[in-house]
């Protein structure tokens, strides 16, 4: 939490937003409810419609927490940053360009990353915002976007980077982003969080790797959402994670992968081994 | 039915295998069961553990065919037969190259492909066979892939064509192929089905417009099963589109376009408009 200068649920103003995060009890119950303070309020039903405070609590420390959402899909962007863009000297799209990480990549907080047994080769982390899809989203306009995103979350876009330009025919996106565990995702669902003045930060091993701000974007999540509900129907908990900035970099075996944003906490991932 | 020498749930040698089908009453109930004539007996419980007969029959004209499995990932390959590979002019990739359609592109039989609103150009099908997943394959020997096969379907790879080289920095597969409708997929799953001597027959309006043994693949099924269980946990239900080889064309608005196999049966959808 060292990253950030305020804690998860608020705005730098003081003021609070909602923060939804699902758990695993001792007992291997699994709930979800709104983080306040150190406790979590129990609700039931569906995430996505209206759901209903039980009126129980439970001690956030008295619990796993885990993916916030189960995305279907989890839409994952690149050259979506203009600063890295211009490092790698590549224009900006006209259209966001994606990939597919398949819901098998999910991966909670503080949860493993696992090098995959067929490959040797270099594994790099992606700090990213992630955009949770709150309602069934196709052919949406931007202005309407917003409604269709319930909140805000974090994501280790994990890559096997060598992988991608192996074969001269044909870059290997889905392949290098698509192993299991490569889709570090939570700890929680903001509501109302406000991406324009906020800033990602991602650590390696307590070093900053990543600091970069959120109004970078090329395509902003109202755009994204718009775009890609043009490109397939977004239900309600899959994810877009929306790009990375400059400063990824490579994950040794037992390397601390931790990624901040103002107010959505932060995610913390270790590389196994 | 007319495309191939054998019905649906026959070898050439006359010997049945088992087909699965899923289907829609007029009361709008989802059930499951085997094909057998023109009966389909139904079956409770999980298709993929071990499914009971109810002992109860219904007829096949009287249902809607759905798609026979609800993938939660279709992973779809590009350059896997010899014969479209060497028309290209491309070499046969030492590792399987595939990009992921996700489960809302999918369509079952006689369902309607839609033009993507946003999209005027070239739409394509592709004929291929599919691979359902049985059970969750992580890590497989090619020896071991075979069991982990349900067994196999048919599908249509529907492609927008003109989207795929768009941006000259990455080559949009996932958005070309992703869109909803475009992963028609049926009628049935054939178990213990022989692929080594069957062919795949596309016609577009009546007319033949691809025959291709399924013996040219680059990889085999049970090479595809073990190899991609390498990049991601296989789960129950999920398809492999092996691939298309040569004969691909466009399709216009109102086109029927009919794939088949020997033993499996006929996938026909019809684009919209």
């Amino acid at each position: 939490m060292a990253n950030v200068a305020v804690p998860p649920g608020r705005y730098r103003n003081g003021k609070r937003m909602k923060l939804w995060t699902r758990f695993k009890t001792s007992h291997g119950r699994i709930g979800f409810g709104l983080l306040q303070g150190d406790q979590i309020l129990e609700h039931r039903g569906d995430l996505y419609d209206q759901p209903v405070a039980t009126g129980a609590t439970i001690a956030r420390d008295a619990v796993d927490l885990l993916c916030p959402c189960e995305p279907s899909k989890i839409v994952a962007l690149w050259n979506n940053y203009h600063a890295l863009g211009a490092k790698l000297g590549k224009a900006a799209p006209s259209h966001p360009l994606f990939l597919i990480k398949p819901a098998t990549t999910l991966n909670g907080p503080d949860a493993v990353i696992r090098r995959p047994a067929s490959y040797a080769g270099k594994i790099v982390f992606e700090g990213e915002l992630g955009i949770v899809i709150g309602k069934a989203a196709s052919n949406v306009s931007e202005e309407a976007a917003r409604d269709y995103i319930l909140g805000y979350t974090l994501v280790n876009d994990v890559t096997a980077a060598e992988i991608i330009e192996q074969d001269g025919n044909f870059a290997q996106w889905t392949r290098a982003k698509g192993f299991d565990t490569f889709g570090c995702l939570g700890p929680f669902i903001a509501e109302e969080f406000d991406w324009r003045e906020a800033e990602l930060i991602t650590t390696l091993d307590g070093t900053e790797r990543q600091r970069y701000p959120l109004a970078d974007m090329i395509f902003n999540p109202w755009q994204l959402v718009a775009r890609l509900s043009q490109d397939m129907t977004l239900l309600p908990g899959d994810v877009i994670a929306v790009g990375t900035s400059i400063g990824v970099g490579s994950m040794k075996e037992g390397a601390l992968v931790e990624v901040s944003i103002d107010g959505l906490g932060t995610l913390a991932n270790r590389m196994g081994g």
